[in-house]
């Protein structure tokens, strides 16, 4: 295999911290506690939802600055996106604060997209911390993707939840507990999935493509982790991930595990569990820092997951081409 | 003045190459002569406007690859972007290469974001050559942006024509006559601006942020370029450029040029000149890598201009943020 676009980092760079802001329903979820800030409603003082998911950005990437001990100027970069036309949210939202910008778009993948460039800018050399910040909001979100949630449109069984939540971290070359020591740029991968309820479904073939590039490019097999963790696969892409990678002879056991199924309980009927580019942003950058501050975990590889679509390739009968980063983090 | 995400490439980073394809209108301009292929139509075979935008991407990048004798498996970075919702062209486009793909997305200014990103990667050593493709098309823009072209909707004399164009371009370590030297990564600028069609307007004053930080951070002055050319700042933005300069006692003289004014001729109709994100992504990699194989220019700092609106920011009665990127290149 040629290996390319895997970077490994000789010079260390650190995730120095994280900040998640959510809504009501990730509020009530299993990781309730580790958010920093609960919004009561999904349209919390602001006159939009869209102005709401600003807001979130916006709270994220404060608290993150203040639990750091940082502020926008001492900051060199911030790096974001979110799933609204155009980035709006996130161009809004930037353009609040004093420090320059690069708008990302891998769909849910961009956090770990935001993750790859910011750790690979820093270990160049070039700067030497970034800010990274990514949301979703269910209500922007369903209404642009699929349809506005106040026609109460039955969803299959089989569908996600899309996250209201955003997700900051603050990557640093200063020492710190968790090291990113590599990635993996995906590939494009498109296996003729149409439904655009079946996100997991159309991910899993492009997780499973980044695993194995990343695995073979270090040289490693999937017990040198402790967790290999997906962004938004749901429990229906996850099965299709594990045995995707069976038939290439990986151990996929249960040490594969997904943020979309860690954001709710199973009563909280979501289905297959939550999707969006905040359900990866804001698991990673609260509930999985801790797990490394606990010492629950030394080695993770994160795999952030996005499905390409947009209402005109649906609409035009496309298919749904997907694509799928890892990150390797380390406990120090 | 805090210097933060100006970059200076100490390992030399060339442009191996360029490729652009444009359609019939841009076919008629004064630079139709540096043009690899010129579309008949702006449907041009295929069974929708997003499909030919796709195909021009498609084009571009294998012309590209024919022209400096690469392929698919030896690049080792897709980096690239559109206008269109979730970046639908890219996605396409980048989903029939084997090229691993990072999405982007600064609305005009996304081929310079492409340039200063993969020229930083390939700098820092973490992959040798990257393919950066960008595109816009007049009546898939205009539909999203404003109105459907079948409308007529009269235009306002200060408005901009959408570029229909595809531009990419190789970035390589390997040695080459057009060296990649800085970057300056931009800051969002909301000067209040709301007219939708005055994007020159909106975008000036983050290309006058950009400029001034650039040169500060070099320690330089205008006059040390034979040419600052701007993406699509139009007749309009490029003069309100001039004059926000000269505030900063900036000699903005005739060195100052619009990529957007190069498109057309005056009878062509298009007020300001051209816009949208293959306006500038078409004329670096096509008549500018010409001009300095004649060495017309020995310095030129490029300025991608991005103003970051959308349908549902437009609507909601909102202002355009803006963003440039300063990328400077030089004759080795």
């Amino acid at each position: 295999m040629i290996h390319r676009s895997s970077f490994l980092f000789p010079a260390p760079v650190y995730i120095a911290g994280g900040a998640a802001v959510v809504g009501p329903k990730e509020g009530e979820g299993p990781l309730k506690e580790y958010f920093d800030k609960i919004y009561p409603s999904i349209q919390s003082a602001e006159e939009s939802w869209e102005k709401t998911e600003i807001a979130m950005q916006r709270d994220a990437v404060n608290l993150l600055l203040k639990k750091t001990r940082s502020e926008d100027r001492r900051v060199d970069l911030l790096l974001g996106g979110d799933l609204i036309n155009q980035l709006t949210i996130t161009n809004f939202a930037a353009g609040e604060r004093d420090i320059p910008f690069l708008g990302l778009y891998n769909a849910c993948a961009t956090m770990a997209e935001g993750i790859l460039l910011g750790a690979s800018l820093i270990n160049a050399g070039y700067i030497g911390s970034s800010v990274v910040v990514v949301s979703s909001h269910n209500a922007t979100s369903e209404r642009q993707f699929r349809y506005p949630t106040e026609l109460g449109i039955q969803r299959p069984s089989w569908s996600q939840w899309t996250v209201t939540a955003a997700g900051a971290l603050l990557l640093s070359s200063a020492l710190s507990k968790i090291r990113v020591r590599g990635c993996t740029v995906g590939r494009v991968v498109d296996y003729g999935v149409k439904d655009a309820n079946d996100m997991g479904a159309a991910m899993a073939p492009a997780a499973a493509d980044t695993i194995l590039r990343h695995l073979s490019f270090r040289g490693q097999s999937s017990d040198d982790y402790d967790l290999i963790l997906s962004g938004d696969l749901g429990s229906r892409g996850l099965d299709l991930l594990k045995t995707l990678l069976r038939k290439e002879e990986i151990l996929a056991d249960e040490r594969f595990q997904d943020s979309g199924r860690w954001m709710y309980f199973p009563k909280q009927d979501v289905f297959s569990g939550g999707s969006g580019a905040g359900c990866s942003a804001s698991v990673w950058s609260s509930y999985l820092l801790n797990c490394f501050r606990e010492k629950k975990y030394r080695r993770v590889l994160l795999i952030g997951t996005g499905a390409l679509l947009s209402t005109i390739s649906v609409g035009q009968g496309n298919t749904i081409p997907s694509i799928a980063h890892a990150v390797e983090l380390e406990r120090v």
